[in-house]
């Protein structure tokens, strides 16, 4: 055995991080042991620590470490909007866009019968639920655009029309992006939906 | 605060691993909390561990767990030739080829005056002490390419000149590698290290 096992058992472990092989888990390990063991004993303890105190928001299930999270008991936050996501990425993704003061609802997942992802898996009920109670002027569906987003979206709509305002993001064009390089389907979405700027 | 505080304290700890920027480290906090919390709380461990128990082999200065390392109290491997390397990577990748059997020397780091790393700082004093000592039949100088490499080279040839054979690696044309994808450098050398086919 020429290498230290509890080398190995490193890299191994790094290689639970996405978009990370073999080769980088070797660099980040060697990196991590012969570099800075200093903030490689604070990554030890920040995973420790998220691990043992991040749970979901029991109201909306956002990752959080207080009950409601953050969002939900900002009294700051709009309460008449709500904005259905796919995950807790999803939220920091929008968050970070500034614009949305509302209330969040994240979903666990997306439908996807395949993985055997049902209304009851992925958290639609408790959607339902909380829209009837609550009663919002508005559900912003902010889902992916795949197959199972789309489905996830129709599956919202079906079910609360009539009771509610329902949007959905735009599709279209992202900002700064050349049209040469868009898919063909994002392009006639785009064409479609296009806007008025005057006449 | 919109943002859970553990959570972005993980995200900026994980900025700590090479090559991870502010969007890697979101997607793997992300990844480590919502998809694969046994395999975090393995790494966790595992990093715990190694920082605890990895130390450097009083010996050959390479990663170990045990005094001497693996490598230097593996009875199988031969005694007479040293090879020097500039971290325990470099040992890594030199035994991963398979080809070398003998011992090691891994200094700690390469000269580099700017940097403040002379001969002690690196390790070279112990290094002479350890070929006086056991008087091996071949050093093989290892170190990269570099100006910080062929300074050390060149240091340990003056010293070591006259007491054992000295040898470093070949350079040349990386195997797989296109020609008119190397350096004019690297293919001047390789041209006037041409090897021998036949006549």
């Amino acid at each position: 055995m020429s290498v230290a096992p509890l080398f190995r058992a490193l890299e191994q472990s790094l290689r639970c991080l996405p978009g990370v092989g073999p080769r980088s888990a070797t660099r980040m390990a060697l990196h991590l042991l012969e570099r800075d063991r200093e903030r490689a004993a604070g990554l030890a303890s920040a995973l420790v620590d998220a691990l043992e105190r991040l749970t979901h928001c029991n109201r909306c299930h956002n990752l959080t470490e207080t009950q409601p999270c953050g969002i939900c008991r900002n009294p700051e936050r709009e309460t008449g909007v709500l904005c259905v996501v796919g995950s807790p990425g999803d939220i920091l993704a929008i968050e970070q866009s500034g614009l949305y003061t509302g209330q969040y609802y994240c979903l666990q997942g997306l439908l996807s019968p395949l993985e055997g992802l049902g209304p009851d898996e992925i958290g639609l009920p408790a959607l339902f639920a909380r829209v009837q109670d609550e009663r919002p002027s508005e559900v912003v569906i902010a889902l992916a655009s795949t197959v199972e987003g789309e489905a996830t979206t129709h599956q919202i709509v079906m079910q609360l029309k009539g009771q509610t305002r329902l949007t959905r993001l735009a599709q279209g064009v992202p900002v700064g992006g050349e049209l040469d390089h868009i898919d063909a389907t994002t392009l006639s979405q785009a064409l479609a939906s296009r806007t008025e700027l005057g006449r």
